[in-house]
Order: structure tokens, then C-alpha cells, then sequence
């Protein structure tokens, strides 16, 4: 999510804890015991509006200090860019891909001395396999991958905890970046 | 929480695990076994600042997306419009029900494509019968109704975990809005 | 965090459970017991932007409602108001302490009829006793001190639940505010 950047690819690598009790066991009264964990690796595909993208951009910027506008992000590293997104999930680097569900949420820019963002996102998956969504919050900017928390989940998710960790991916050109 | 509707009520139907520590007994250096889960029904009711009812509004537009402004909501399914709310709580599905506490936080419009919303919002319940805070966020739009996970609570709620469904209630003509 | 004060110092009480499990120990495919919790305190500092003070100013306006704009907060007690902040955390409450890590995220103001906030942050902590970071939201206005949740964490607060409270330790003139 940086600052030229217009598609970038990142990778989130997944650690889940998933309570006994799913989505169709919900009703019961009591949360089961805490099952083994999961592991899941996704890929999301960024693209943010640069004023004349508005076909194929999958992010926008919406709020900016009074330093900035909403088609450049700001000097000062984008301190206080705010960017909502609706991003394609894959589950190669592909970003053609048929998609696995989408990531949306917002992310924020909140430092003004080197690039960190503060998220706040959920994964929707509608595939064969996975069927719910995993909220997640935070991000860890002291490590190079990013840690950020698993903070809830319905449908498969229900009641799921753990941790992500952010990488990017590529960043093609100015035009394109993944996350993993 | 769509187009042209300026008031809507929405119902949000909650399932949520306690942990057995409550506030008072927070002081323990132990979180105590699960709770049975307690189900809860609450109605919300969102006034969107539209230019000319300052007065009874109960929210308004934050951000916009370069193509928008904060009075109207943006083109493209409102993609990027992010919006502050403080709804009074009712436990039926009248307006001007007395409340028992106010639903606060924001939501953005995630999609292009059609309506999802992303919200991060708090329950503050001041009754007789509850007092404390209820915290949400994320939303699924893979349903017609929109699950929502509980990230944490406050005072009666204390370390609650769960679930929430919202509905859209009611959509009073271009005025009002409930969310069940 | 108020109308014309520019740097505040909040005091933050943390009540923590943590998961047996550490950042090192995460690859086991079983959480542990929960542990007894850990009580710490915390300040923070920010400095809102107001047009002149670029070079200290650790957080600013990204977002306002229609009759707001970017470097004042906006009337009717802020709200809609976003305000985006990267404020150095210090274990007493003198800013020029030597930071211990660093408080980043949001906070937006959610009710007009007096103030009030609705957060969404992470402590990100990098000292000799502590590394990893701390993801919290919400917060209970119906309280002199305002309780807020712990949503998630990583590093050795990994799977972090819990909560905290907050409250404003010193306003100095219009230029400085404190968070315990």
C-alpha cells in the first residue's frame, strides 16, 4: 500500500482458532472446546483510484489531512490517508484468477515517518471450501511481516481467534501490488 | 443504510458467550468457564444528515471517495462513504420508543458492485436491566442478513464474545430507517 | 481529546489475559490454558494538528462532516470528526520520556450532545520487557473513565483478551493532552 503503487498483490497467511461449536451448531448454549488450528494462505489484489481508474480500481482514498487530497495519497509518508477497499481474494498470485470472496474493509496510513497502516478488513469466502467471514484489526509495523489480529468471524469462522501475517507480494509498475 | 433513505431502523438480533467474570469480579486472576449464551433483540434507528435536518439527524457523512461529497451519498453503490453515527436503542420498533442506550461507531459502503457495509461500532446500554458496552465489527454480505461478530465488551459484558444479525427493519420513505 | 487543546496525555490501565500460547509457541496446534493477567499502565501523548504545528503534531484531522473541515474540530461537540494518530507511548507521564512503543490508529467523535469517542488503535511496544503489539476498540462514554476492549494482539501479547481504562491525565493550555 504504498505511494506510487497502483496494484499491488498481498499475502495473508492465516492462523486460526476455531471454536467447537460452528455455525450450525450455534444454537447450542455452550462453546464447544477450542479445536487444533487452521492454516490458509490468501492472496488480495489492490488496485486504488488514481482519478482515472475508475473502471478497474478496487480502492479509493476517502479521507486525507488537510494536506492531501482523495486522488493522490499525501506527503509525510500518507499519514492520515484514510482507504476504503473491496479487493478480489485469490488463492494463487494471480490476479486474474477466479476469485475466492473479497477482502473489504479500510486501511489507514498512520505514521509519518516510514509507511505503516493500521487495518480493519474482513475476508468474505463464498467457495466450495470455506463459506463465512474473518474480521480482522491492527497490524504490527515492528516487524518486517505484519502481524495483525484475528478478531471474529461468522458462518465456518464463528467464534474464530488468531493471528495473520501481511506480506507484499509484487508490486507491478505503478499500476499494480499483492498482498500474501 | 442505502440511497435516497434518510431514516431506517434496523434490528440487531445478538447471541453472545459471557465469560463467567464479571466487571465486579474482574479482580480475579482467572477468567471463569464460559456462560450459557444470552440472546438479546434490540432496534436501532439511523437519521443521515442530508444538508437541511441538522436538527434530528442521528449521523453524517465523514468521507467520500473523490467523486463525492458529505451531503449526498457517493455514485457506485456510495464506494467509500464512510459514516459517523449515534442511533438511539429502542427495544421495540418505534422511533420514539424511550431508549435504553445509543449505538455509536461508524460504517462504510465497501462495494461497487451493490450495498455491503463494513462497521466498527460500540452498544452503550445504560437500563435497568443492562449497563455496559457491546463492541461489533465487520459485516457479512454473503447473506440476506448480515452477521456480525462481537470483538468485546464493557461492564456487563466483560470479555463477551458472539454474534449479531442485523436486518433492515424498516425504510420510511425517504426519511427513516430501522435495523433490527 | 477536545476542542481546542492541542496536546493531551491519556493514562491507559490494562487488564490482560493471555493465552498460553506465545509468538514463540504459536505453532502448536492446541491454545493452552488461559494465564493469571497481567495489570499494566501506560501514557500516551498527542498533539493534534492545527494548521501551524506540522513538525510536532503526531495526529490529525482525515475526516469531517459537511459543516466541518480539517484543521478545527468541527461544532456540535466534534462530531464526525476522524482524527488518525501515531503518539509515542511512555511509561510515566512526561513527554519526553523515552518512548516505549507507539499508540497509532483512529478515534472519531460520535455523539453531539457531549463528547465522546469511539476508538480503534494498537499499542505497538518495543522495549526490553515488552514486544508485540495490543489491538483495541470501542469505548464506554457511559463512565467518568471510559473502559475499551482488547480486541486482539501479536508478539508476546498474542491472542490477547481483555480490557482497559482510559483517562485524560493533562490538557496543557491549548497545546498539550495526556491519555492514562
Amino acid at each position: 500500500m504504498g505511494a506510487t503503487r497502483v496494484i499491488e498483490t498481498l499475502v495473508l497467511s492465516l492462523l486460526l482458532f476455531l471454536s467447537g461449536s460452528s455455525a450450525t451448531q450455534r444454537k447450542k448454549t455452550r462453546a464447544g472446546p477450542r479445536m487444533p488450528c487452521k492454516q490458509m494462505v490468501f492472496y488480495f489484489h489492490d488496485i486504488l483510484y488514481n482519478g482515472e481508474n475508475a473502471k478497474n480500481a478496487t480502492s479509493a482514498i476517502v479521507g486525507a489531512p488537510a494536506w492531501g487530497n482523495r486522488t493522490i495519497l499525501a506527503g509525510q509518508n500518507h499519514f492520515g490517508n484514510v482507504v476504503v477497499f473491496d479487493d478480489p481474494i485469490t488463492i494463487d498470485n494471480n490476479l486474474h484468477s477466479i476469485p475466492v470472496g473479497r477482502a473489504q474493509g479500510f486501511y489507514l496510513y498512520d505514521r509519518k515517518d516510514y509507511f505503516t497502516a493500521w487495518l480493519g478488513f474482513s475476508f468474505f469466502l463464498n467457495s466450495t471450501q470455506h463459506r463465512g467471514s474473518i474480521t480482522f484489526a491492527g497490524a504490527d509495523p515492528l516487524n518486517k511481516t505484519r502481524d495483525i489480529s484475528v478478531i471474529g468471524g461468522t458462518g465456518d469462522f464463528f467464534m474464530a481467534r488468531g493471528i495473520a501475517t501481511l506480506m507484499t507480494d509484487a508490486v507491478e509498475g505503478d499500476v499494480y501490488f499483492r498482498l500474501q
